[in-house]
């Protein structure tokens, strides 16, 4: 860690500072400069408060040289984790495709969407059971129900199943889960997070609305910390000003985070773009970004049928879009 | 709620979804303009998901009339609600100011910081024992003896106390801890929401840090939609692209959520601002804004001593503050 | 335009609205639901002030129903413009690849970077020689001096130069330049706007760091309201909240553009990253979302060569793009 | 200028980089830690682009430790900018008030409202002439006749007057003007900065929507570095994801910029928050955060008065807020 003082401390503030860093037990180094002094810090700083530091009147700025976070540090680790669910490999060269409506809502609807995505080249399959909404009134999922009928399709196809959790009480329920889903909301819910690294469970943890991608890696250590590394990283957009798409796709944040991180990173054009017709595009995107894998929202509801055209895509447009993705990775890998 | 059809959508497409909202148990009335048609639904519209009509081809915006947000909403409840904890008067013209140590670290600490506050305005004892951090690495408070702690430091100044809770299953630690505060990164944990709406204990709920005022009065809904009414609503500051300050105040919180809600609205010029030499002309302005209180941190560990200055204020600087801050309330009240 | 009153707008404040309203020249359709009144405005709108008309205290929202946008909107123009800048086509299928310096530093640099990027795939050449800058004491470009070496590279290549404009006044300087760029920080400077807008020159209008889609459009109407209809768009990355990339590039504003407008639509990957090494993932999923050009920094200064890696790539690194770009745009074609 | 450079560079890399920043005529320290090396840079570094340096790959971060912005840097400069403009006087402890319409309608307008602020304690009188507008088709008002029309009403009352300048073409227009304002958008339209910075007239730099304060005072720094030194700063709310108020009023950049600054900084509550109801509020906070003065928009116009409430309040709550802030800044002087 290294601390820039201000160019007007004394001395005395100087070594106040000293004095109570190395009460913390660590080494404080000194190189001065004609306008300022900057202390390099030695030892374990990560007991060090970093904002502590930093508001203090005679420090500039402060900075950790050695990343907050580590099990997920490709610095530490520098191949790529590959995560094996169901036989279905993850990360690691070997590209997923998740796919399936946003709320489970009966059995004939999940069955026929299991069977249909799976066809045009789905590996996984995906469904709401307990569904995070802004407002307590509006529809909350079907909750175990849901869970059970992800289960019968799960049965029915082979495709392993993705859902998400929301409460670490709700545990018993997902034992037969084979990915669970950590939504935007709950990116910085550390002590689900903390359950959740508690289990052997793969993880797909989707980056909050707005939060940065060292705060998607600080939440995956916190997983990790607790000795579960089965993670998945998903990009599903940002929070911006623009208000023709429902949020930003933030596709840099791809190769960003295979710089950063050994885990996979998969990319969800649904939700980020919350319209159908751009689905396509954004997908073929994520594929030249050098994303793990999609997920992506298929439906077969009436409303979609009678209005032609949503935020899901039907399953053959599903299928034209899993052709292209292929296809855009084979040139990627010559 | 009322939905605009796009101008090139057919006959055929308007009367499926009208077939459709129908099936929903609404109602629908249709006024057709030059380029536009505008479908008025009522009924209750409450089930209705709205990010489903929107996402539809054949549909160029859709709006609540009526808010989402009921039972915070103040024209149901035109009177300010007010709120008596442990004999502290909160909203409807009374003002609180709840002071203390970011964490709770021993018992000297607090007890010392509690008398001086106390003896300096304060009505109330903040001080965190469950820390949310984003690094798993970081202190994560004292927990459970740092709840401990508080309650000795009740005992002792009479004061009121409030500390942070980030998991419904420590519920019984804050048994008789008088407010229990919900952090900026916990606004949208639902489940946490709902159990604490199961309580009833005074809730500070404060703004996430990227969430809107209306995210904001929705989640007091969820507290209040399981019988809890005891809210208070907590301006902290918001992340915007400035980075002098740590976060931006967003002061007009205060009279719009005024306009919007019967619940009093306090504001934490510390964690907003990040530095102490900031804490007292925001708190001043919050007092201009008309806010119903003020949380403030104020500390007497040997770091601010040594170095003259950091996040928290002194108690003698506390004391200037809340003097102020009366005699801008008289101001404002003639 | 729509315009939706409050539940409690009296019939008196309805009426004397809606006699303003005839003043200005337009017809009130008035449309009365349950808890709310739709007021349908038909006539020329455009002289409507929507913002004085949503800050009126009985007015819940205001709506045109109409874009603002008319000249650059693809309703009314369906078919692509395609703009040909010295015999090289841009939009409507053809794909153009920008490259060149940052800034033009040298007789010698500029041309050997021109023959570089040409053989390997460049169709045009950029280089600043008006440099906009945060700071007045920063390097702020050759000016006048590095048109006339842009142009000389011209004359030795052939190829079409790109450079940006930061002063009307300086319009004569450019009379030979083939596409003048407005920068982020001009996109809503409205005076130069109309003044390119009175020339017959071809205009690369870039995206404000902070400004939505439609704003960018509005953009491109003031060059278009003053006769000019050569106009390319250029998403260059928004400001967000994330810092490990300089800005975050905003790939689904391709897609969206292409929907709203005929405009040709092109991506610039270098200054949305500042990063060489995430300039050609962001380069291939730019041409996988659609993108009808990319504007690519190419360098090959001692700097770069001395420290292997920086803002710009090396002609090598762009050949490889093209190449790849060019075998993207095959998969999607078909 | 600090660089830090990341653990695995080579020696090699190192003196590369050291070879090429003594050759930009500085000279570089090298101090080594455990982990990293730091250099720090000593000589005239203005010149350094930080973000080359930034981009090289072996660099983890660069800060200027000297900040950027000189001549408005209040550690150059300790003491308050006075500005007298007309025998008002603005900046050190004199508050000053601004009041007027948004926009010049009418000399009877425009005469009757500033006779009306001037009575209820404004001392300068504000008013569009030329107006920015999103679109090239809405109102741009009255441009020089608006101009002639406030220096009528300044000849009944004496007021000095503000208005905005779009052009530096048009500045023999504002010969007799006494503040010339530059709005948020054209915040970082360099070109005309330095235009306004060859005159001696008083500047009213706005904010920009986005932009940080370091890039307000950088643009400031554009002014002062052509010889002109009267600049008064204004906040005028950020952009947010808030949707309720029209822009996010940033209170703290009010103490924010008396810390780095030497220049008066004043406050806009009227655009900030788009509604009059929120206007009073907003001027107690800011005058409570210790702000210089106040820009208020004030009407006497039919649509404001049949419809009861718009952005711009009424001379009588004018007064009253003129009042009241006189009140809170007595408070703070004692």
């Amino acid at each position: 860690m290294i601390a820039v003082l201000k160019p007007n401390t004394t001395k005395q503030q100087r070594d106040n500072l000293i004095t109570w860093l190395e009460g913390q037990k660590v080494s404080v180094h000194v190189s001065e400069g004609h306008d300022y002094t900057v202390l390099g810090l030695v030892g374990d700083t990560s007991k060090i408060d970093i904002e502590l530091i930093e508001s203090l009147d005679i420090v500039e700025s402060v900075k950790r040289v050695t990343e907050s976070f580590k099990q997920c540090n490709r610095k530490f680790h520098p191949d790529d984790t590959v995560i094996d669910v169901g036989g279905v490999k993850i990360g690691g060269g070997n590209f997923c495709i998740i796919a399936g409506p946003c709320s489970v809502e009966s059995r004939d609807q999940i069955t026929e969407i299991a069977k249909g995505v799976k066809e045009s080249g789905a590996t996984l399959l995906r469904g709401g059971a307990f569904k995070p909404r802004t407002s307590p009134y509006d529809f909350q999922g079907l909750k175990a129900d849901g869970i059970e009928l992800l289960l019968e399709a799960k049965k029915i196809t082979g495709m392993p199943i993705v859902t998400e959790i929301m409460n670490a009480n709700h545990l018993p329920l997902f034992e037969n889960v084979d990915i669970i889903q950590v939504g935007a909301r709950n990116m910085q819910n550390f002590e689900l997070l903390k359950e959740l690294g508690k289990t052997g469970k793969t993880i797909l943890l989707k980056r909050g609305l707005a939060n940065t991608l060292k705060e998607l890696l600080m939440s995956a250590e916190y997983i990790m910390s607790e000795g579960n590394t089965n993670i998945i990283l998903c990009e599903r957009g940002i929070r911006t000003f623009e208000t023709y798409t429902r949020n930003t796709l933030d596709l840099s944040a791809v190769p960003m985070l295979h710089e950063l991180t050994h885990l996979p990173v998969i990319v969800d054009p649904s939700h980020a773009t919350g319209a159908a017709r751009l689905v396509k595009p954004m997908a073929l995107a994520a594929a030249g970004a050098g994303a793990d894998g999609l997920m992506i929202e298929v439906h077969n509801d009436p409303i979609h049928a009678l209005c032609d055209g949503a935020q899901s895509i039907t399953p053959a447009q599903f299928k034209e879009i899993a052709e292209k993705v292929n296809r855009i990775r084979e040139v990627m890998g010559q």
